[in-house]
Order: C-alpha cells, then sequence, then structure tokens
C-alpha cells in the first residue's frame, strides 16, 4: 500500500495516454432483495480491470469504478467500490470530466422494486416474487450528456445470441461511439475466465479479435484509444 | 496441488475427530435466471470454510461442499463446487453417510420459476419481475432422514431481528440437533469479514460466545462436536 501510495505521488508514466483522464466501469452490480439476499449479474470484472491497468501503463489518469469482485486493485488507478447501478451512476458522473469513458462493468438493467429492510422470512409468507424497476442506464446518460461528455464513449454487449446484431443495435440506441462485443453463451470462456474474443464496432472500422488473453485485450484496446484521440 | 495431493494420500492426523467423517456446505447459493443473471445471497464462505479446516485439523475426513466463493480450497479437504440449492442438495446427499453434517450454507430459499436459456433483453419487454418457487431444504431434509442420518446435526441461522428467538423455533423446525444463530445485520461484521459472534443453541447447554476470528470459532466447534460425538 505504501508502494501503491508512492506511485500515485509520482508524475505518471510517460505514455501514449499521458495527461488523458479515463474512466472505466468494471464487475456486476448486487441489487439489494434484503439485507442478505440480491439479483446480480455474472461477471468477474477481469476485463475492466485489465483494461484500467493498460490505460494507467499507457500513463493515462485512471478512475476504475468497481462493483463487487474479487481482485487486486491495479497499481496506480483510483478505485471507487460501489453495489450497485445506481452507486455506479453517482460515482461516475462524480468522476467527469474525462477524456474517455469505458462502460465495461455488467450493470443490472432491473433492480428489486422494494428493499426490505429485515431478512424476508420463509414462513412469514416468503417471497412469491421479484417486482423488479429498471435501473438508470449509465452507457447511455454518459453518451447523451449535453455537456461534458467525454470525448471517446466505449460501450460493452455481452450478447448470447446474434451477436453483432444485438451489440451495433445498442451501439445506435446508446449513442456512444464504439461498442465492444462479445458472446457470453454458457461455454464460452469470456465469463470469469481469463480469455475474452470480441469485436470492437466502431461505424468505420470494425475490427473481428481472435481469442486473446483479456490483459492482451487490455492493451490492445487502450492502443486503439490512443489512436483515436491522437486524430482528435 | 502436489503438496495437497500428496497431504490425501498420507493417513488422517491423529486428532479428536480421527476416523469421523464430517459434510460440510458453505458459501451462497446463486439461482439462475437466465445466463447473466442470478439471485444470490451475500455469504463469503469464510466460516464454513474455516470449520472444514478445523475439522480437518482434528483429524476429520472432510467434504467441503462450496456455492461460488473466492477462496482457496482449506488443505486436505475433499472439495464439491455447487452453484445452485437443487445441486448442492445432490452433492450433500451423495457424501452421506457421515457421522456429522453442518449445514453453514447461505441457501437460496427460492429459485426463479424459469430460467431463461438466453439473455432476456430490455427492449424486448424486458423483466417486470422475477417468479420464485422454494427450494429444497437441504438442512430439514438430511436432519429428517428415517436411514442414513447423520449423528450430529449443525445448522446456521442467519438472522437479523429477535436471532435468538428465529434460531430456536428453526431448530425446532427443521430437527436438526444443534443450531448456530448469528445477528448478520447492516453493520455487524458477520458477513463478509473475519470475526463472527455467534449462540450456539444446543437444546441443553446453550453457549454466547463473544466476538472471534472466524477461525478460532471453526476450532472451538470443531472441539464441541469432538465431545459430543464422544459422549456417543
Amino acid at each position: 500500500e505504501i508502494a501503491d501510495a508512492a506511485e500515485k505521488l509520482l508524475p505518471a508514466p510517460q505514455g501514449r495516454l499521458s495527461g488523458r483522464k479515463v474512466v472505466i466501469t468494471a464487475g456486476p452490480t448486487h441489487e439489494p432483495v434484503d439485507p442478505v439476499r440480491f439479483v446480480g449479474n455474472r461477471s468477474s470484472g477481469k476485463q475492466g480491470y485489465a483494461i484500467a491497468a493498460a490505460c494507467r501503463n499507457e500513463g493515462a489518469d485512471v478512475t476504475l469504478i468497481s462493483g463487487p469482485v474479487s481482485l487486486p486493485a491495479p497499481s496506480g488507478c483510483d478505485v471507487i467500490h460501489v453495489q450497485t447501478a445506481r452507486e455506479m451512476m453517482a460515482a461516475t458522473e462524480q468522476a467527469l470530466p474525462a477524456d474517455v469513458f469505458i462502460a465495461c462493468a455488467a450493470v443490472a438493467d432491473y433492480r428489486p422494486a422494494v428493499e426490505t429492510p429485515h431478512k424476508v422470512k420463509k414462513e412469514r409468507g416468503g417471497l412469491t416474487a421479484i417486482d423488479l424497476i429498471e435501473n438508470p442506464d449509465i452507457l447511455a446518460t454518459i453518451s447523451q450528456l449535453d455537456v461534458g461528455r467525454p470525448q471517446l464513449v466505449v460501450g460493452f454487449a455481452a450478447e448470447t445470441d446474434d451477436v453483432l446484431g444485438h451489440a451495433e443495435t445498442k451501439r445506435a440506441r446508446k449513442k456512444c461511439d464504439w461498442i465492444v462485443a462479445n458472446d457470453v453463451s454458457p461455454g464460452t470462456p469470456s465469463m470469469g475466465g481469463d480469455k475474452n474474443e470480441v469485436t470492437i464496432i466502431t461505424g468505420d472500422d470494425d475490427e473481428s479479435l481472435p481469442m486473446m488473453a483479456k490483459d492482451m485485450l487490455g492493451a490492445h484496446l487502450a492502443r486503439r484509444i490512443a489512436d483515436k484521440l491522437d486524430q482528435g
């Protein structure tokens, strides 16, 4: 921790993202039903943490807003821990302005309409259903900011069928600049594993990448982001 | 892993539980809504893993049936990984017969009535509610086995209000021998932390323990179990 604190005091390493601020969300969100139950998403956070580390390695000032995961904080990044989509939304707004926003988290689209302050007991009638309401849409909100929109907004689309079609539709609907599409069908190694196979959809030069380590994909994405910012 | 495999081949250490078989469940269960969403419980698995390690240290043959957690397998224990309550039930039945069954897992009482094989899309109408059905009750089932019931069945009661009252009721309803009651209200260190404060309810010599490390509580419980088995 001392090394980490010292690292933050040092000038950022010279790199292609030196002087740039990057905000990244990672991991799942957990939406409470009561003090012991929640609705969650499967996400290890590994891809988002790898992108944060890669951007930092390129010299960026990185804020990583993380849902509940079991990963060590990437060295040199500011890490903000949150549980719910609403907390992640608030932390993101607070972390702006930034040059780049990367929405890698698997944010829960819905949360329980009611959060019971005590544990719901089975023998008191229990739970027959969890009523849901929509969560704020972090990617769409940041993509459509009138004031202070990051120059580059990158979303992720984890899909199980018609992956590219859904991803392209999501990019248009949310109005982000790029979307990184990956197949998370059961049996693919993307979820929880150390590898990922994605297509980066940019609208002009889509790139289908082979299966690679999440660290490698993070480094590749950091370079592509630097290329884009260099173009202005 | 080689050291671990070697350890399993060695005769069990001489201890007060030597020659005894102990089956322990630990961690949460995750009940799928679709390939990316689930309903889960907050449980780190630390207390169950600590009890498994302590029983092994006393010489027991330990099978640890674990929900999704981020903990290293305790050395010398057989660990079976499961996701859902139904998988945990099946693994428990398969691990019997045993002298002792300790139900430390935070098993989901309910699961989604329907598991959708593809990701439910928000823009296709989405989810307005998750209908729930009851899961099998592992503790009650094992406590009430006509044939092959373990000599000692220990449950856990994580409660947020009237902790001892609810725990005593749970012990009577499920027909386990002992129940370990703890307060998991927000703000207590039990959930996710390294300490726990419990009352062991046995029906004749209840014991309220001070706050202690989960490892220490595991060792204490292993000694009390050995005392009980020694009494026959």
